[in-house]
C-alpha cells in the first residue's frame, strides 16, 4: 500500500495511550482524526497533523475505523451516543479496560448501531506503540480484522487475532494481566529492603530482570501440568514454597518491609500443601484457586 | 586451562538442584567428589564419573572448593559438623536459600574453622545449570571468587560477584526472588479463568511470557523513580491502578477464581493513593511497603 492510499483513521480518547496510538496513525501516514472530551489535549497532534473533529460524529464520519482509548465501556458508549446514527457499517476498536461482561455488551449495543466491533488490548506501555515487538490482540468480528490489520499493525507490529468472541481480548487481558500487580509489588518489596540496606534499587534490576525471563521460561511447564492435571513431576514442588515461607516472614523482618501482602499468598500453599499437593508441582495451586461453587 | 589440569571439585548435598550442579562439573571434566546424607542418590553420579566419598570428611578434604546445596544454613553446618577440622584452608560455596543474618552467621563459623565463604544463589532451575546465559551470583570473599570462578562458571556462564560482604547474595535472592511467588499465583488465576471459560491454558502463555519482558522492560524507571523519590513522571499511576481494582475483583467473580489473595495488594493501592500518591507513579508504592519502626 503506498502512503497516498493509506485509510482515514479515527481515534477517539487521547490520554496518554490515546494519542501514543493517533501518533502512530499519523507517522505511518494515515489520515488521522482524533476527537477529545477536552480539545486542548489535541494540539499537539494537530500540530503534527492530524485533524481535530468538531464533534464526536463528525470524528466517526472521517472513515472506516474508529479505535476509542477511553477509560472502560460505558465511557466508550457515553462518548459515542451523539455519534450513534453515524456508526452503522464501521468498526469500532475500543482499546479501554474492562471486563468481559461488558465487552459483551458493548458488542450487542454496537451492532444495534450496525457497527462491527473489533475488541482489543495493548499490551505495553504508551511509548512502545508503534514498535516491531509490540503487543496488541484482538477478539470479535473476524472479517473486520482481516480488513483493517495492515491498519492496526501500525500501532504494534505483534498484532494477533484470538477469535470471534467479543470478549476475548478483554478476558486475556485480564488472564494474562493478573501477574503485573503481584509481581510489581514483589519487586517494590525488594527496592524497599535493598533502600533499608543503603543498596541503590537500579543495583536489582538486572537480576530482577533476569528473574522474570526466569520465571517466563517455566510457564510452558506449567500450562502443560495444568491442561494435563498431572502435577507429579514436580521441578519446584509445593512443599519447596512451603519452606520458603518461614523465610519470607524473616527477610521482612529483618529488612524492615511490611510483608503482610504475602499471607494470603502463604495460605494459598498452605492449603495446597493441606489439600495433599505437597509433593506436587506449585502449579497445583490452580487447584485451589477455583472458587468453590 | 586443560581438561587434565581441572582443578578437583566437591558438591555435598545432592537433590535435583545438587546433583545438577555435579553433574555440570562432571561434564566440564572437573574430578567431582560428592557426598549425601542418603547415599543412593549419588548412584548415577557415581555411573557417570563422580567419586562417592565414604564420609563428610573425605568429601570435604578431596578438594580446595566445597559446594554444598542443602535446603539452609543450620542443615549445611550440620552436614559439616564431622569435617569441621578438615575445613582449614577451604572455600565453601553454600547455595541454599535462607536470610541474610544466617548467612552472617554461617560467614563467622566457617572463618571460625579456617574456611573462607563465598555465598552464592543459583537464580535458575536445576535443568539450566551448567547453560551459558544461567545466573549464579556470589558474596563474600573476594579472594576465593577470583581463585574459583573459571572453575563456577561451568554451573552458569553468568558468574558474577556482588561484593564483600556474606549475605549479599542471599540478600539479593530475597529481594529479587520476592516476584517469584506473587507472579506465578498471578499466573494460576488467569489458568484457573482460562479452564473455567475452556480455554487451554496452553494458550495463554505467550501472552503471559510477552507480559513478564513487559514488566520487565519498565522496571528500570520504576528503580530510577524509587532511587531518585521522585514518582511524579507517571507513565502507570496509582489511581491507574485504583480504577483497575472494582475490575479485577468483577473480573474474579465472572470467571469463578477465588481472588482474595489479591485484597491486600488492592490495600496498598489505596494507601498510596490516600497518602497522596495517586498521580505519582505506581512505583510510589515502596513508600507505603516500608515498614514503620
Amino acid at each position: 500500500m503506498t502512503a497516498q492510499g493509506r485509510p482515514p483513521v479515527t481515534v477517539v480518547g487521547l490520554g496518554s495511550m490515546g494519542a501514543a496510538l493517533a501518533q502512530a496513525f499519523l507517522d505511518a501516514g494515515h489520515p488521522t482524526t482524533v476527537w477529545n472530551r477536552t480539545a486542548a489535549k489535541a494540539a499537539s497532534l494537530v500540530e503534527r497533523g492530524a485533524t481535530l473533529a468538531a464533534s464526536v460524529d463528525d470524528a466517526v464520519r472521517a472513515g472506516p475505523l474508529v479505535v476509542t482509548c477511553l477509560t472502560g465501556y460505558d465511557d466508550t458508549r457515553q462518548a459515542l451516543e451523539p455519534a450513534t446514527a453515524s456508526l452503522s457499517g464501521r468498526v469500532l476498536v475500543p482499546l479501554n479496560s474492562g471486563v468481559p461482561a461488558s465487552a459483551r455488551d458493548f458488542a450487542v449495543w454496537a451492532a444495534g448501531h450496525g457497527a462491527r466491533v473489533l475488541d482489543g488490548a495493548v499490551k505495553n506501555v504508551p511509548a512502545a506503540v508503534g514498535a516491531a515487538d509490540t503487543l496488541i490482540y484482538y477478539g470479535g468480528d473476524r472479517s473486520a480484522f482481516d480488513e483493517h490489520s495492515d491498519t492496526l499493525r501500525v500501532l504494534g507490529g505483534r498484532t494477533e487475532f484470538l477469535g470471534d468472541e467479543p470478549d476475548l481480548a478483554v478476558f486475556y487481558e485480564s488472564a494474562v494481566g493478573a501477574t503485573l500487580l503481584p509481581a510489581l509489588v514483589g519487586f517494590f518489596q525488594g527496592a524497599a529492603a535493598a533502600q533499608a540496606r543503603g543498596l541503590p534499587v537500579s543495583a536489582l534490576v538486572p537480576y530482577s530482570v533476569a528473574w522474570l525471563e526466569m520465571i517466563g521460561s517455566v510457564l510452558p511447564t506449567f500450562a502443560e501440568e495444568i491442561d494435563s492435571g498431572d502435577y507429579s513431576a514436580a521441578a519446584s514442588s509445593v512443599n519447596l514454597f512451603l519452606a520458603g515461607i518461614a523465610w519470607d516472614e524473616e527477610f521482612g523482618r529483618e529488612a524492615g518491609v511490611d510483608t503482610a501482602w504475602q499471607a494470603p499468598l502463604h495460605d494459598l500453599i498452605r492449603r495446597a500443601a493441606a489439600a495433599g499437593h505437597g509433593e506436587h508441582s506449585v502449579a497445583a495451586l490452580v487447584e485451589v484457586l477455583r472458587r468453590p461453587e
